[in-house]
């Protein structure tokens, strides 16, 4: 996280805007809280540019809930296409298969995750109610750079988003987007909100069994008060959006990310040494797989990456060999001392 | 919240005990944050003297989440009894309609809600897989002071407790709990985090449509890290915990709310000015409604309490009236300058 964002929170958590009151002590219909998560809201609202008839929720359970909450929401115990292009979107699919008939609308899983489907080879049913994919995959490092325009493949069905890895990474077109949802920890704050991102028209469409404090339609009726809000999270992701404003945006994120995720790619797609194996086309610029060509190599590659700082560099154990996460709060500086280093690394190897 | 664990929090925001890392930024599955969940449980059972087969969970959602988690978890979609003594049970009774038949195996609602119907003649239903009550009614003022023993009113089925608002106030006797949940917001830290303690027992009985995320059994086997939980959330309710040690227990709480709840009580039921009209046995050492037996002066009263910073008096507007939250947070002064404002307030109207 950025540590001007830290040192905010550190220095009113004793007392908010002189209020006497720490934001932890706020009642969440106290007019103060009500300010913190309005500004919030609205900040996310000009960061995102996300339209007027785009509802904003801020709720609790991180993606992993919502893998339940979005079929609870929108399938209506039908039907629903999923995309599955890694472990996350396979993880969405099998929650998804407790509420409704779960179709595979397109896989990547005989390319071992390292490309994305053909939208225009995408088989979508007619009886699904959303259509979900996952826009980034962390452990795999396949992100979509562009969301699927579902129109013109021939479907009405919403588009579902999960964001969870990379929103504020980049804009969002939202014409193309029914719900998108997301953990709040990887970039835009700490642990414990969980943003969702919900067209109008597709609330009160829950089925019975859903919890009231998961209905969108409940929430948003409720200004994301019908339960008590994680109120000092969304204090401090109200914190980050001030930040990233500051930064120049989502558009400014956008360019940096380009530039750290161009830096990492170049060196490895120029070295013998390392290997990417994900498709030009579709690398994610959040989190970055790669292998040394000599796996023996491994362990003294992060016994000296971390003797300089450069921590949590392993794989996921699904994938195995290396994974650098260069999330927005990640600057230039870090991503090029990892390239240092795997340089200097490459070289004491020769 | 107590100062010294809002000073505390603030002191380490940007470097955890030397770790380099804010809390925030910690992985949660790291050696790190892990020692932080660790030390909290460890803490927590200390307080609440948990035996070893009950399992702690920390989720997410609130009380409301859980009224309809608990029977997702518990009821096998059959049958529950609820105890009906206020508005969270009546809430609580209302959602698990979502899942299984529910027999109102008491209430107060004749009573308006100011006594506690006397177990001997609950009506227990033998299909019943659990019976929940509320151990504190926050808006109706009324608290059990002693936990039905549900085995000598002959029924095998557990004890399921919604402790959101009493929890840390007073000891538990867990020989008659199944389960207790509650948000820890009201005496135990920050908004976001719930608290689940439950017997081993208990664990594995989820209906099919239980979001895996709120699985207790899976919660538990993951030690609450199947999801991302509210890392911050866990870390200031363990500062918390660390507090209530260091004041001596939950006996020590006790002790003082006792006393609390004794001045103010003793000094409502020796007025002609106002009064009180939950029956004596069943009074909330936490919530304490209370009457102007004039009530055209409410608004003259809340005036005058707000010029003497005695804010939040107002009752709910369910109920009407006033009333003086008194959490485990509220030293007893607070409470003998509300009672001497109340005694200035009766004076100046005479």
């Amino acid at each position: 996280m950025p540590a001007e964002v830290l040192q905010e929170a550190a220095s009113e958590m004793l007392d908010w805007h002189g209020s006497g009151m720490s934001v932890m002590e706020m009642s969440h219909r106290g007019k103060e809280f009500m300010s913190i998560r309005d500004q919030a809201e609205a900040d996310l609202r000009e960061l995102l540019a996300i339209p007027e008839h785009f509802k904003v929720l801020f709720m609790q359970g991180g993606g992993l809930a919502e893998n339940a909450i979005v079929p609870l929401n929108l399938s209506r115990g039908a039907a629903a296409d999923f995309v599955v292009t890694g472990s996350w979107s396979k993880k969405s699919a099998a929650e998804a298969q407790k509420y409704c008939r779960v179709h595979e609308a397109a896989s990547n899983t005989s390319d071992n995750h390292t490309c994305l489907p053909d939208p225009g080879h995408w088989q979508l049913n007619s009886d699904a109610q959303y259509v979900h994919i996952c826009g980034n995959e962390t452990i795999n490092g396949v992100e979509f750079h562009e969301l699927p325009d579902l129109k013109s493949l021939g479907s009405d069905a919403p588009l579902v988003v999960d964001f969870s890895s990379h929103v504020a990474s980049r804009p969002v077109d939202w014409s193309r987007v029914g719900l998108a949802f997301g953990g709040a920890q990887k970039n835009l704050g700490p642990a414990g909100l969980t943003l969702v991102v919900v067209r109008e028209d597709l609330l009160g469409r829950s089925m019975s069994v859903c919890p009231s404090a998961f209905d969108y339609a409940t929430v948003a009726t409720h200004q994301s008060m019908y339960n008590t809000p994680p109120t000092y999270a969304i204090y401090v992701a109200g914190l980050t959006f001030q930040w990233l404003k500051r930064q120049g945006g989502v558009a400014e994120m956008e360019r940096r990310n380009v530039a750290k995720a161009a830096l990492l790619y170049g060196f490895i797609d120029g070295s013998d040494f390392y290997v990417n194996k994900v498709a030009k086309d579709c690398r994610s610029r959040m989190n970055v797989p790669f292998f040394l060509r000599d796996e023996t190599r491994n362990d003294a590659f992060l016994t000296g990456a971390k003797a300089r700082g450069l921590l949590q560099l392993k794989g996921h154990k699904s994938v195995g060999g290396m994974r650098a996460s260069i999330y927005n709060a990640m600057p230039m500086e870090g991503v090029q001392a990892l390239v240092d280093y795997m340089r200097d690394f490459e070289h004491s190897q020769a």
